[in-house]
């Protein structure tokens, strides 16, 4: 299955607002027993079926790298859903 | 360990311009075999650890449905890194 996922989050220094301000509304729900909350995107990415597992690793890891995550303050991890965990 | 991962994405319905954009800048990175993009958010949220799995498990379930996720467009999924992939 020519499918990937590619998984971008801020990398553990930055600051994530996004994430604090649903940390921040968790109470409201009656839930206090959170310690943290980090909020990225996850991009799925459906090649053609004819492509080889090594070209949609490869293109996958382009695509993550140059368009998808600003490596100044992001990390990325690229995976194929069934075959491996996040 | 008390870590969980909500991933929420666009029912496949829904329009994404987001993964529209990503998709039709693909070919300047010279990558022309991709059918389709879809951008979700991917939430990071780590509890007490001294949480059981169960309640975990239950509290993720509704801080996804109640603040993450909006059930008209979007569909959520909840896991546990490690145990079970996207």
């Amino acid at each position: 299955m020519a499918r990937v996922v590619v998984d971008v989050m801020l990398k553990s220094e930055i600051l994530d607002p996004q994430g604090e301000a649903v940390l921040g509304a968790l109470p409201r729900l009656g839930v206090n027993n959170v310690k943290s909350v980090r909020i990225g995107k996850r991009v799925e990415i459906e090649f053609d079926d004819a492509e080889t597992a090594a070209a949609v690793e490869e293109q996958s890891q382009i695509i993550a790298d140059r368009l998808l995550a600003n490596p100044v303050i992001e990390n990325f991890t690229v995976s194929v859903p069934g075959e491996d965990a996040a």
